[in-house]
């Protein structure tokens, strides 16, 4: 028996099995990117379920086409329209997960190639370490291109595209309050960004799970609302703004690319949960998930304002971090030369996770930063928390 | 903009697309692959939904680890040790679905190649369209195994592994009332078949979603339960058995197998529905799926047994077809030189559908056979139905 040799680099997802250490009592977890659980409209979930099955049963338990549930693909298409992007239906397709999302663009754009020149995907350096784990699939090379507090550097972004030419098959981007850095696009950025986009004519996967989430007024709107070149594929999500259990996203794309994720889809996993779809659309149907929203962005907000709060005392002044607008996470950079692994065994001593930087970037080598997820926990756990993050980076320093 | 070379194979899967014309009204729908809607206990699960949100929401609703729910896997475990495959619960995994476990077997099993030989992925010739689908992605050769009313050859089976050796690098079968062929194997051939698995150490991953669904008594024992090579992989699923609506299905195997699923899982989906998972996890709670499914077995048997008593009534005697003992399917084969394509749209004309027979060869070049799917339609449309299709053959074999 032999394993494919792709496989030779899959290994457990540290953010993922870090929520079984962190499952221990007494722990204060800013590790995983897991929402605040207690938002959760449980009662309104449980009376959308049971309307789900009583009155629409036979279709909600049953299976359906690839594409997913007409009626929550018409919800999502009349919330898009509101946001600048106004898609007939047949270019939605619900799937599990965005996650299951970036792992399809793999397939439908990235060739594998075991010598020679591999495919090359562009990110934010750096980005969500989860697309590295659904994309290596396809062993692509990843090139970072570097980012700022504005977002992602258009020059930057130029240099590689001019370099690399028709190598980029497909680039992957979070333009709002970004997993892991907490920062979000300029309206400036944007344009730059499509423009470049449009001219070296490359497909992006744009991951928007957090755009809902800002704390300032409206939030930007998407890449794929300015978008002409239909280069932008758009990931959507129900897990930040509702509840990740249901494992309910979507994709919009032009038609003609949109028909590879379906037909992939088929092949991957036949359907998305049509119990999920039926009761998130029954959810929409009696709720104003808008009004929901407003409650995370009001949570989250203060949660931001605590961290950054607490930061501001309890690090050295020579720790910098971001100060979000949005989303659930801030961005910790210790000085030059630190290594946040060796910081991460001293805050887990004290019963404090984090996620180690280094995760985030397509070399994984930048060393000195780390993720905090602040979205998930209470204030008293944020107070406490920072004490003894702050502690333990004082300690590390020290030594 | 250019899609990955694989894509240029992608198309609508056929079985899937009939979806879309088999619901219009007044048609008998014979294809597809759908369990009966009414037989899904809508009751219980609006009373296990209430419970799983109520008295779990905030595990129900947030993620959780890759390999699933716990108490769902433990309640596998208890099944699954009732009919011999008693493993630990870090030897489950859950799945979206039995689709995402085959997709995953070829991420793990199967490497690209653009040129030269290709790895090969043996199957039962016919055998279920979906894993075509779903390993196409990584580009084997298909190499489909003979097979008659015991089941698999194994002769045949030892021929193409001594004549590929370390190039087949897969195996796929369907041992109980299989997709399309409702046949089962014999017990001899169990034990043939996996001698044979262990003597060339191929992996084999035994797609199981019928097993249960047994018209004369106990059906066979897994694969599992009799392989001591730890080369069967079994993927279980309760689409058959409760709803396909949730994707809830299970894979077993040996932990040094199940960890790259594992971690494959983690980059594809990150996790199936956990709301999903909690569901299944309370209906098993309170209520008694052995007896839910003795009422699927009793409904599918009076279903498949007047489907045999119309097609001897109805099909011209040169036309053959199986007598299943269990599961949803049937398969007719019509006289040498027919071809099935020309028949269906005969019987499209009439509004009664059937699946195409070459779909379910790996390499599409047997024509004169179709599937029918009996336990999804209710007596009186049987009846009907194979009234239309016997006039609709009498027609296509006049011409």
């Amino acid at each position: 028996m032999t394993f494919a040799q792709r496989t030779s680099t899959l290994k457990p997802d540290e953010i993922r099995e870090m929520i079984k250490i962190t499952s221990q009592p007494g722990f204060i977890n800013f590790a995983g990117g897991l929402p605040a659980a207690e938002l959760f409209p449980g009662k309104e979930l449980i009376e959308a379920s049971r309307i789900a099955i009583e009155k629409y049963g036979p279709t909600a338990l049953q299976y359906h086409s690839t594409d997913g549930y007409i009626p929550l693909r018409e919800k999502i298409k009349a919330r898009m329209a509101k946001i600048g992007v106004d898609v007939p239906i047949d270019e939605i397709l619900i799937t599990s997960g965005s996650q299951q999302g970036i792992s399809l663009g793999g397939e439908v754009f990235i060739d594998e190639h075991v010598s020679g020149d591999r495919d090359i995907v562009l990110t934010e350096s750096p980005t969500y370490s989860g697309c590295f784990n659904a994309l290596k699939t396809y062993l692509p090379e990843f090139i970072g291109i570097p980012t700022d507090d504005e977002g992602i550097i258009p020059e930057g972004l130029e240099a590689e595209l001019k370099k690399y030419g028709s190598r980029v098959k497909l680039m992957y981007v979070i333009p709002d309050y970004q997993n892991p850095s907490g920062r979000a696009w300029s309206t400036e950025r944007r344009k730059a960004f499509i423009k470049l986009i449009a001219k070296y004519q490359v497909p992006v996967l744009e991951d928007a799970p957090y755009r809902e989430l800002s704390f300032r007024g409206e939030p930007n709107k998407p890449l794929k609302a300015i978008d002409e070149s239909g280069m932008v594929i758009h990931l959507g999500s129900f897990s930040k703004v509702l509840a990740p259990g249901f494992r309910i996203a979507y994709i919009i794309a032009k038609k003609d690319i949109l028909n590879k994720f379906t037909w992939a889809s088929q092949g991957a996993f036949l359907q998305s949960s049509t119990a999920g779809e039926v009761i998130i659309d029954q959810y929409l149907e009696h709720n104003d998930l808008d009004a929901h929203v407003e409650i995370i962005r009001k949570t989250y907000k203060e949660r931001a304002e605590l961290a950054v709060k607490m930061m501001e005392s309890e690090f050295p002044d020579n720790v910098q971090f971001c100060r979000p607008d949005g989303g659930m996470f801030t961005w910790v950079t210790l000085p030059e030369g630190c290594n946040s692994r060796d910081l991460l065994k001293l805050a887990l001593d004290t019963k404090v996770a984090f996620v180690v930087g280094d995760n985030f970037f397509p070399k994984a080598d930048v060393f000195n930063c780390f993720r905090i997820n602040f979205a998930s926990m209470k204030p008293e756990l944020i107070e406490e928390g920072m004490k003894r993050l702050g502690k333990a980076i004082k300690d590390y320093l020290k030594k």
